[in-house]
């Protein structure tokens, strides 16, 4: 598999502030997110404090980021990220469509409204899931319950209906939802996870269903459940003024780093962000030659040994 | 005399950007430096990493800015700050051409290359000053000698000669310096400030000079010394990621708050500044509202006491 030097998670500002950066100075990047840019961007009325770009809108702001990401052929790769695992020597990057690598990471995801339910975060890991492609084979034959979000996420349930008995289908948005048989479409809000050691059951207000295990498929996964590991303030990623989070190698920018919510501060952290992977990873490849030297030199010391005792 | 509420003391894009908001948020704000942005800005060749606004040069940069402060109708104040001195309620700024006042005060100066000789800062506030204006008359009668870098500060120089009995002016630049009578120009670089309790001799490789003061006239002073009480982290103001200094309603942003030194992150650090110096602006007004209201109770009461007693 490729390994990218630098994963970006988000096509905001500080995501593609970080990728432009992390371009500029000769990485191999690997930008995951909405293409050409995160809605967010759009959904602004109107910006006076972008500096250099005076009173634009959204979408212009929007306009100007892609043009410049198309100048320096930087490309956005569409997925959305279900889980980020610190890997000791790199990061394994678990997808909607497929899985990745990476020597770094920088968070960009911005904040996600939080709507965890009470005792997902709990049984997170021990029965509750965010990710089907990840966990699915866990659940051979047993009965799982996924809450759905999106129309998005039915291509998910149904590959979950290939590996379990039975999948209990908690649709959370209107129409009709084309799933395999198997699939029981139930059309109630769940509102808490119980059980033991593991998740055991999923309770809405009309009824108590028992499972083994429970997936949660959101747009976005809330960033201390992204990255298991991950040090938060409250709903944001703690960081340093480098925007080093307090894994090593993996560091965030953005509204996910807490407020203000600004435009050109997301950019402006995207930069440091940035700058502090490349620090990172030319500090890494430093240690791993002197390791590599190091590793040579007691071969040879070795061989030394050998020979006199030969 | 005019009291803002935001001055904001540097015309990079820190500074600007600081401005920007501030005006945004709709304070009454004070931009101090150089028109129409600091000279920095246009001595870069091309920036590549402002998103936005794709592979511009120094100049072109510096020229978006210009036009984004005119359509918010934000001014530069031409005048070079010689000190900033927190006077508990507010901040008084001195500087070459006036003084001013301010509820807060952002520095976005930059990092200046940083030449303070020896003995220079030990001194500081003891016979060494940076501000003719404010310590002039401290030397009435006296001896002082002036160390200038530039041709600006001749007038400085002249008005210290109309306190003193004499003036030393060790002139660090080419040219014939225009200086009243009782001003010895000298073309000698001093190396150290040496004394007791006081500074009492500026050294130079060719000789010792004994004088009562030492001004020196720069264009820029290095941060520490431009706002007595603050905190440093080397050269770099230190500061949290709100961008607050250690003194209450000082803040800063840009090259002068650390590495790296990016236009992009100067100007997200100035957006963060701006913002914080609002924040800093509400609650203050909330503290004195309520200092009021309880001064209005404490008179309620006296006059409460004094009617039933009389």
């Amino acid at each position: 598999m490729e390994r990218y030097d630098i994963a970006v998670i988000g096509t905001g500002p500080a995501g593609i502030s970080a990728a432009i950066t992390a371009k500029v100075r000769n990485k191999n990047i690997l930008l995951l997110g909405r293409a050409p840019y995160s809605p967010k961007i759009q959904m602004a009325h109107m910006i006076d404090n972008y500096p250099g770009l005076p009173h634009l809108s959204g979408e212009e702001l929007g306009r100007a980021l892609t043009e410049h990401m198309e100048q320096m052929e930087i490309a956005v790769t569409l997925d959305t990220v279900r889980a980020v695992y610190a890997m000791g020597k790199y990061f394994a990057i678990q997808a909607a469509n497929a899985e990745y690598e990476a020597e770094s990471v920088i968070i960009a995801t911005g904040v996600a409204p939080s709507h965890t339910i009470k005792g997902e975060e709990e049984f997170l890991g021990r029965g509750v899931s965010y990710c089907a492609t990840c966990d699915a084979a866990l659940y051979r034959g047993k009965t799982v319950a996924v809450v759905s979000y999106t129309p998005k996420e039915e291509a998910e349930a149904a590959f979950l209906a290939e590996m379990s008995e039975k999948v209990l289908y908690f649709q959370l948005y209107e129409g009709m939802a084309k799933l395999p048989d198997n699939v029981e479409v139930i059309r109630e809000k769940p509102q808490k996870v119980e059980g033991g050691l593991k998740a055991e059951r999923l309770i809405t207000k009309e009824h108590t269903y028992t499972v083994d295990g429970i997936f949660f498929l959101r747009e976005s996964v809330p960033a201390a459940q992204l990255v298991p590991g991950l040090q938060m303030e409250g709903n944001h990623i703690a960081i340093n003024r480098k925007c080093e989070s307090n894994l090593q190698g993996c560091f965030a920018c953005g509204d996910i780093t807490g407020t203000p919510y600004q435009y050109i501060k997301a950019a402006g952290e995207g930069n440091i962000a940035a700058l502090s992977a490349v620090s990172f990873l030319d500090k890494k490849q430093i240690n791993e030659k002197r390791q590599e030297e190091n590793d040579d030199r007691k071969q040879l010391k070795i061989a030394e040994i050998s020979s006199t005792t030969t």
